[in-house]
């Protein structure tokens, strides 16, 4: 299978790129990734992305920003941060990307555990990571050709333990190749409107 | 108690100033409210509302504009009016209306069955309105000075079944009074983070 990875170049990306590598062929995409550069916030970009790829069978993306920061300080417009890159980024991603994939392909986004789990500060990541989550749902019985379409919501990892882990007190992380492996169960399965958790 | 029902000239909006105005000061903003007028998609015009309201102890939104229609068809540019109405517009009016609201005071926010039931040509509702529950879990922990909030999920009302009955095969609808009934529950009890499911 031909499969794209908008973030590859990121933590989860690289270990998503480096799960799948062995039986598919990845292309990686990103902001400022080694592979294509595309801006998922731009639909412009995201189309001439998907032109120059031509027909492929899998889409992931592993990319996206939010917002943090105490609720009484946040204004709509730094909320809506969250909104156009991590959730319409990755949704503008799904709504071009669809009309490139093959019948049966699939589209595997990125939710996180913060959608179940709210954290202090965090009510920009709650709300975008349960959109993503909502998205997968209802688009899992509108998309056509049989495409299918899945979330995964990671903990944070290990190798990102430094940044994240004040924010989860009490928090199992886990390693990034294991986060990897649900990309491929989305990949590679056969199931739709699932968002796999993996958070421990 | 001072109640601002954002929304409250449409057919819940109604509803729910009805079952408020015994026991309660209810006044009523929207678009083209025959109360005071403002526009939850410009934060001048939300900020303004406010400052004219002073301080009140409730706070309800029951409106925000959708987008329909079937996924293969649907741009990001289109997607993005359910983010920017519905979601952002009621976040909006939290974010803002917080900074008016007496200790303990409330906010009930509105999302949907469709949150949980995708229906079909609908993933912008059902990421909206999954968007908006997120959004009440997390705000409900992040809240200052024991400001509470929570959402309403209605299915159809009666009063709209000719518009909307169709959409919803072997969906039971109910009287918008009895969708009222959910948001006083919010307004006048004690609890949340809550999400209120008036299904049946």
């Amino acid at each position: 299978m031909k499969v794209v990875v908008i973030g590859g170049s990121g933590i989860i990306g690289t270990a998503v790129t480096r799960e799948l590598s062995a039986r598919h062929e990845v292309i990686i995409g990103g902001k400022r990734s080694t592979g294509l550069k595309l801006d998922i916030t731009d639909s412009t970009s995201v189309s001439e992305f998907f032109k120059n790829l031509g027909r492929v069978d899998a889409i992931v993306t592993t990319t996206g920003n939010l917002h943090f920061g105490p609720i009484e300080e946040t204004t709509a417009e730094q909320f809506n941060i969250g909104l156009q890159d991590k959730l319409l980024g990755q949704i503008r991603v799904a709504l071009i990307g669809q009309h490139y994939l093959s019948d049966g392909g699939s589209i595997t986004l990125t939710s996180g555990i913060v959608a179940d789990e709210p954290i202090r500060h965090g009510t920009n990541a709650t709300t975008v990571n349960a959109a993503v989550e909502g998205f997968v749902r209802s688009a899992a019985i509108d998309l056509p050709r049989g495409i299918r379409i899945n979330a995964i919501s990671p903990t944070y990892v290990n190798e990102s333990a430094g940044v994240y882990g004040p924010f989860f007190p009490g928090y199992e992380s886990v390693p990034a190749a294991k986060v990897a492996l649900a990309y491929r169960r989305s990949i590679d399965g056969p199931q739709t409107g699932r968002v796999y958790h993996v958070w421990h």
